[in-house]
């Protein structure tokens, strides 16, 4: 029988001792569950990057993979600790937000509150919630235990205001989201919106004073040190520039907006 | 039957390629191990963090867990490497006191000195005894190798004076002894040594010049950047800044004095 | 049956989500895989220190991995990329030269250009062929598939010139090819070259401006703050400060001539 996955995303920091008690306590559990890292390098209680970075990262899995992740300022507090599963994939994370991104492309046909002690840690820390609650949880659904013993179901799941792509006659507005570890500037609008865009002479895209006037095909489509927009490999128009750092040479903030005009 | 675990804890750095060759040295003698990274961010040749390290990461495994420990700044000299069994987890370090906070905790029940080669790689180099020796030690043992058979029996493994908390009557001293991801710092005083001062109304909590009067039970039960004490999911004395980095915030060194009077 | 190991080294950076992307792409074919990340800290774009990192890590680890390594500026291009059988191991690469230093040192026994499609994933972006190729032919491959099915034989594999060591009577040439995180500054020396040299007492060792007149056999055979010369992990001559950082001490650039005469 082929090994279920688990992967984990927090904010902890790459190398921190405490994404090893997440696999720790997650393997006193289930030890034959194949662990994947996505990143624990979302910055510190960000909910709205680490629910980007879900978005992304989690679309090529296995079907019934359980995705945990911990970005949770309010732990201790009085917040809710979620089970959802969103298409074929399965998500533990607390109600902040999380996985805002991941749930607005596709609807979760089921939320569990989870409440039941049963599939927790003996001992609850009040500061640390990823260890003692979501990976136990984790580790028991890997091993086939069944989403609605784990609490209550729900409705009323926490759901961010995921900017939406503001589309007119001829002009299209969205933002930079993220930046890669190439410094490209990635933004959220998809290349299903661009279509009709890119079959005129007339497109400019303008992102803070840079403008561009054509999306290329491929990085390498260009000469060296040119700023160019392509399509990148989450679907999303990105800013590029060629063999070079787009984010340290333009200066772009995160939120930026980004307008296409044709 | 569940696959063995094996950690590795290095000074080498996330990303180091010699971190790979540890890894490639344990899957040519045991392929169906599942390897976990604890870190390999414990500040070069700094075998008093990587001790810290090791004493809290260590707690929430698998029982026969092997943890493989390389800070290693004697590497080819006539330092010891040991094998160690402490409570229902196994060591195999250099005997250089990098596993001194776990061994305070449990005394060990067994120590060898890895002296018989036939566990080793055929080429022993003078600089990489973690790849050479510790790995495929660590190897045979999740295949079930007797640690009797790696070496001779000792009683005299270092161990490195951990600092004691000091208890008075009314006043308790301790240190700062690391900082996490977030930039909270990690004291070494455990929650048990205050419960009679959390019952008083006199409480001071002073770290260099900063002055905490109460402590929390999570970080949201303050204000955003507020200075707060709370005991952190080891169980000990944090001191943290609501949504902010207190390390960065303070200033304040690895080794300065926490002195809690009331 | 024991788990085939799959290997990644890429420059997306430590904690890059387009890692997670292609292990999920690799489990959604075999998800019994072992896999083991070798770096993904190679400098952006910088496929030469790529094949060096390649060269050291892969030498340790069970016959038939499959090493997939991702240093791909001219993705998109019609640069190929291609399947490699090198003594036991196994590389899927763009073919840039990335696995040039593997490939100097043994000849690669079989070597295929990757065109077969029905081996790769549906939908092929324009910007990540690590995902939508490599990855999911690296997991055919770790289930047995034969490598000639993947595509055409082809004998004209990108080689890039690996800077030969210039061998006279009584002097040698080489240079320093990297740094490794204790910052030891690592030549292309290796010992073999060495054993005439290190008899006679008038070794002299220069980098930059730095002398060093003896070889010694262990970073603790000088005192705290020596620069000194030694052969390291990987078999070739190393400059190191004891308890120290070369690299940032003596400020020499990965490139600089290291000249040995006797």
């Amino acid at each position: 029988m082929s090994r279920p996955v688990i992967t984990l995303t927090t904010d902890f920091g790459e190398g921190s001792p405490y994404v090893a008690q997440m696999k720790g306590a997650i393997l006193s559990i289930n030890p034959d569950v194949q662990l994947v890292d996505i990143t624990h390098a979302v910055p510190a209680q960000d909910v709205r990057q680490g629910a980007i970075v879900l978005g992304v990262a989690t679309t090529v899995f296995p079907a019934n993979s359980v995705h945990v992740a911990v970005v949770d300022p309010g732990v201790g507090s009085d917040r809710r600790i979620v089970y959802a599963r969103i298409g074929q994939q399965q998500f533990v994370a607390p109600d902040n937000g999380l996985i805002s991104h991941v749930a607005q492309r596709t609807r979760p046909s089921q939320v569990i509150w989870l409440t039941n002690r049963a599939f927790w840690r003996t001992e609850i820390s009040n500061t640390f919630h990823g260890r003692d609650i979501m990976a136990p949880v984790a580790a028991h659904l890997s091993r086939g235990v069944a989403p609605e013993k784990l609490g209550e179901p729900i409705d009323d799941m926490v759901q961010l205001d995921v900017p939406n792509v503001q589309v007119a006659s001829q002009e299209i507005k969205g933002m930079i989201v993220s930046f890669d570890s190439f410094g490209n500037l990635i933004s959220d609008i998809p290349a299903s919106l661009l279509t009709e865009a890119v079959k005129t002479s007339s497109l400019l895209i303008r992102c803070a004073s840079h403008d561009v006037r054509r999306i290329v095909p491929t990085y390498s489509a260009e000469p060296k040190s040119s700023l160019v927009a392509l399509i990148g490999s989450s679907g999303m128009l990105e800013l590029a520039i060629v063999n070079g750092n787009a984010a340290q040479t333009l200066g772009v903030p995160i939120g930026e907006e980004v307008k296409i005009t044709w």
